[in-house]
């Protein structure tokens, strides 16, 4: 089987290549991958087949077709311009999130419309496609009204890719993809960042600063869960999603406090200590407008897991990323 | 005021042009009025001011610069490629219903980040931005997932209409349209066809035959109420919206059987002795999949109004089309 992965230069990208590498899917075996991203990605360490690595902008004419001529079997659509740089520039969002994500379901229409060709499709959506009014818990059928251009731009993806995949085209699934924590790297500069913050610095013995109070609660799920979310939707029978290709991922709803709990649990108080709270009102209400939790029904019943505590993403994170000590 | 209607030469856009131009609305005086199509349109009888009229395709490059370049206070769109072409041609039905929306929202930002002007911009959506699994009675906070590329293409305008107002280029209101009932002129091969069919045809002495049964239920105004909307929409206060502009129009939920009821009680059983009952399963299976009711909370609490009995819009028909008389 062939895989393209588009975006494969970020961090899920990256951890999904090295993932397929690593492991065969409960399915074909993978005997090339085309990694596709506007920076050169890497290939992953230790893959037996035939891997090959492009920088290319989604965005540029002709770029699309030209990823597709090779008639990938699963393609893995993951790039994206991020939601603040979407918020920024209006045209370059809307040119990459919207246009690039089209470009390539069309090319995709072209060789089906020459050969039958049907790939499967699977894109990473955001729970950014929620926005303003929802309830505390949302559940499947509640509506989509995003309030960035990010958000936007991923729920008019997820209408494309529904229709492509009503019609045939592709086999579609879209997956809106939690809050990742813990994010491993350095500290960056999203609104979200502290969430993965207050746990990856302190067990590498630094600061964090904690810029909302304990009670704020987020949806989130470790970069391993976002790993195993985007494998089975490489075998996952598409006939089993109806006329409803994208669904609300797992996760865990946690507040902050619950955080510092599990990580006094796993890594005692002196990690705790390293918490240093700096209350940033800009900040605070960005995070107040992000769902807290869902009730992701559809997913849960086709088979995608996340994990049930938060002390089970923090040791996800040792184990992944720390070489299990911390 | 300057008025700016795109698909003014559709049964609706002449309407609302005639109206316009026959009663003031509750706000600032008309004075200019352009009116564009694919075809020309006709400029509306007695109309004390200026008419403009035009035969452009929004979908045309520079078409959309050209229609904003004056800057109108209001603009009405309309235009849009129906449903059974947009499914059958989807390049087509993209192009017009969701470049030509964009390229309108993209020349309207343009001049707007030149000297800020913020026209409002009503756009008229559909109800068929929903399908597949939906309840009985579809509230303000439901799922939309289209089962038609025109339903598709609609919702992702309305996705963009709203994140275009929430950065404030337009003051943007969406309007989902139920079905319009009873469509004056001529049978057409709309699906649809036969909810008008079965009182216009009788009412003018004429058979009409029904495919579906009696017990089918749907969701309908008169267009006599779908002008009204169109008319509350240019003076409502925007600011009232929050971060939904989109709005589920009001109508009646409706049967067959009391649709035939209601031609008895007000044209007597020799107007209902020419419906003909030829059951058509395409049909019969085409209509299932449609909304039969909503709970348009937010519309009627903004004032959206519509007939609260099948009679009255077999009345608004005759009062409307007829010249009284039925």
């Amino acid at each position: 089987m062939h895989v393209l992965i588009l975006g494969a230069a970020g961090m899920i990208g990256r951890k999904l290549a090295e993932s397929l590498a690593a492991r065969p899917l409960d399915g074909p075996s993978i005997d090339t991958m085309t990694l596709a991203d506007v920076v050169l990605p890497t290939a992953p360490a230790g893959f037996t087949g035939s891997a090959e690595t492009l920088a290319v902008d989604l965005a540029t004419p002709g770029a699309a077709q030209s990823l597709v001529s090779s008639k990938p079997d699963l393609i893995y659509h993951l790039a994206a311009i991020v939601s603040g740089e979407a918020e920024a520039d209006l045209e370059k969002g809307y040119r990459v999130n919207l246009d690039g994500t089209r470009a390539l379901l069309d090319a995709i229409r072209h060789q089906h419309d020459r050969d039958g060709w049907t790939p499967r499709f699977v894109f990473a959506s955001s729970n950014a496609v929620f926005g303003g009014d929802f309830p505390d818990v949302i559940g499947d059928d509640y509506i989509v009204t995003p309030q960035t251009s990010y958000g936007t731009q991923k729920a008019m993806c997820e209408l494309l890719l529904a229709d492509y995949a009503r019609r045939g085209i592709v086999r579609g699934i879209g997956l809106r993809l939690p809050t990742i924590c813990v994010r491993p790297g350095k500290p960056n500069a999203a609104a979200s960042g502290f969430f993965s913050g207050i746990i990856r610095e302190p067990l590498a013995g630094l600061e964090a600063v904690l810029p909302v109070p304990d009670e704020t609660r987020h949806w989130m799920t470790s970069p391993r869960s976002a790993i195993g979310f985007l494998r089975h939707a490489a075998t996952l029978d598409t006939t089993t999603l109806g006329d409803r290709p994208n669904l609300s991922m797992p996760a865990l709803s946690v507040t902050v406090a619950e955080q510092i709990a599990a990580l006094e649990a796993v890594a005692g108080p002196k990690a705790v200590a390293l918490i240093r709270r700096v209350p940033d009102p800009t900040i605070a209400r960005i995070v107040a407008g992000w769902a807290r939790a869902f009730a992701p029904e559809r997913a849960l019943s086709l088979g995608f897991t996340a994990e049930a505590s938060f002390e089970q993403i923090i040791r996800a994170h040792i184990e992944d990323e720390l070489g299990g000590r911390a």
